[in-house]
């Protein structure tokens, strides 16, 4: 019989490992801040730079990770405010208002550049929130699609974006175009179920990144490829921890479309279920394209 | 013959009114953040403190006014932190961004409380942005509704809601409701024409003020009325100023649904058309309730 070896850690959780430091020169920081060094994550990169929603986990990360948070996300906004170099930077989290049962949140990501001068790579916003049992109900129903296992994993490899390896992903409708030929007149709308891969009992900072997961509405659109970029993204989180841990490792339906598309920029509005049909979130970017 | 007296100016234009000012003290603010005092205005009164819509606005103006700002809004976040106080305010906009054609904004209202310190009371973060035109395409048409003097204008007056007769509305579906008996299974789809009383030329920060005119989405579907708080908004621009003048004074089209109503808060999604059917703005918040 052999010793098992200790499981290796899982990518996001490396991804969202943080250490204490002290506020860079030349950043103003409030009373209350308090400052992490985190580190881009090589199994997360995009194109250039990482996957967005990788970096909106981390800036709710610092948020998770501050001594004086109250309760549990219920509102992240996300603003993509430059590019975010491979290596280390620092999140500075500052709650700049405690209520009673809300608390509301700064947060920026910082990068020496080129000159040696601080840059602001990343802002946000969230809100915390202590939730309390009340009337519920569920406006917008869990669409009836097939079940995860009865529609086919998206063939991984080949794609050179690396983050695309750490998620399963299985598109119902609206898949990632096959052919290029600028068709127009294609419908925004993608349903699909998601999880991390390899499995990793869902969190708030996994599910703020599973939100960022649909591929560009404009790609489905216009069947056609341009540069893109998300500018800004917010989720609001329907979920509390105990619906988190009730959805464990299981597949998140996701559902997205498009609702605009003018002049350079375009929108998109999701909603993010469990197996179960329960809400988690319902999340919107807009989206910076080229032409 | 006699001399026009000048017009009064529009309670949009005084609550927009800012002056100047100098960095409260024990602000952290960064080299270039600008300051101005603003103050709540009494025709824009909600039932305690301002209406949002009329904060958010006031928020964005401070963007407006700062003379580094780059391009026309695109994204705007704003928080309502703690109440706002009828009176005097400070609005710290900071641009803590600025690329070629897109620039990342954090701002903030500041008013000393009753123990003499500086309360956050809004945090709010905007991206401006430079258009050009593309390729655009609406991917969510304005739905088939009567125009708007088809319908009836909402009767003004004996609303405790001072605010309410600063706008026109005319509710196509799920108006106010006009009984309350706990009769759950409502839709909670409002469709409304709406503008500004006396009628104003559309600019950003009046079509932000618009994106808060919905009436709690929780009113509609539960047919009860319960103390609720909008805590977290956020607004898409889709029109550049020239979508802005070609809808002048005309009305707005708004549609508002919620989607997740759970553990005291619910999110509403909402969208803006002119009257030509261009669509203007989508917007999105979250929004607490006590039972």
């Amino acid at each position: 019989m052999t010793t098992p070896t200790p499981a290796a850690p899982h990518p996001f959780d490396e991804a969202m490992a943080f250490t204490p430091c002290d506020a860079p020169a030349g950043w103003p920081g409030h009373a209350g801040t308090r400052y992490w060094q985190g580190r881009t994550h090589p199994g997360y990169a995009n194109m250039v730079g990482p996957f967005g929603g990788i970096t909106a986990a981390q800036a709710l990360n610092a948020v998770m990770l501050h001594p004086e948070r109250l309760g549990e996300p219920l509102a992240l906004t996300v603003n993509f405010a430059g590019p975010l170099a491979d290596g280390p930077f620092i999140a500075a989290a500052t709650p700049l208002r405690t209520n009673r049962s809300t608390q509301h949140w700064s947060v920026a990501l910082l990068q020496t550049d080129a000159n040696g001068a601080l840059a602001v790579t990343t802002t946000a916003t969230a809100v915390t929130a202590a939730r309390r049992e009340t009337w519920s109900v569920s406006d917008t129903p869990a669409p009836p699609v097939p079940r995860p296992h009865e529609v086919l994993a998206e063939a991984r490899g080949g794609v050179p974006m690396e983050w695309r390896n750490r998620y399963e992903m299985r598109a119902i409708v609206g898949d990632f175009p096959r052919v290029w030929d600028d068709s127009h007149g294609h419908s925004s709308l993608t349903q699909l179920w998601m999880r991390d891969a390899p499995p990793r009992p869902l969190d708030f900072c996994a599910l703020a990144a599973l939100c960022d997961l649909f591929f560009p509405r404009l790609f489905l659109r216009r069947a056609r490829r341009v540069p893109i970029g998300t500018v800004s993204m917010t989720v609001y989180f329907h979920a509390g921890s105990t619906e988190l841990a009730a959805t464990g490792t299981g597949y998140l339906l996701g559902q997205a479309q498009a609702q605009e598309f003018r002049n350079g920029f375009f929108d998109q509005t999701a909603q993010v279920w469990n197996e179960a049909g329960t809400m988690l979130a319902t999340t919107h970017q807009v989206v910076y394209y080229k032409e």
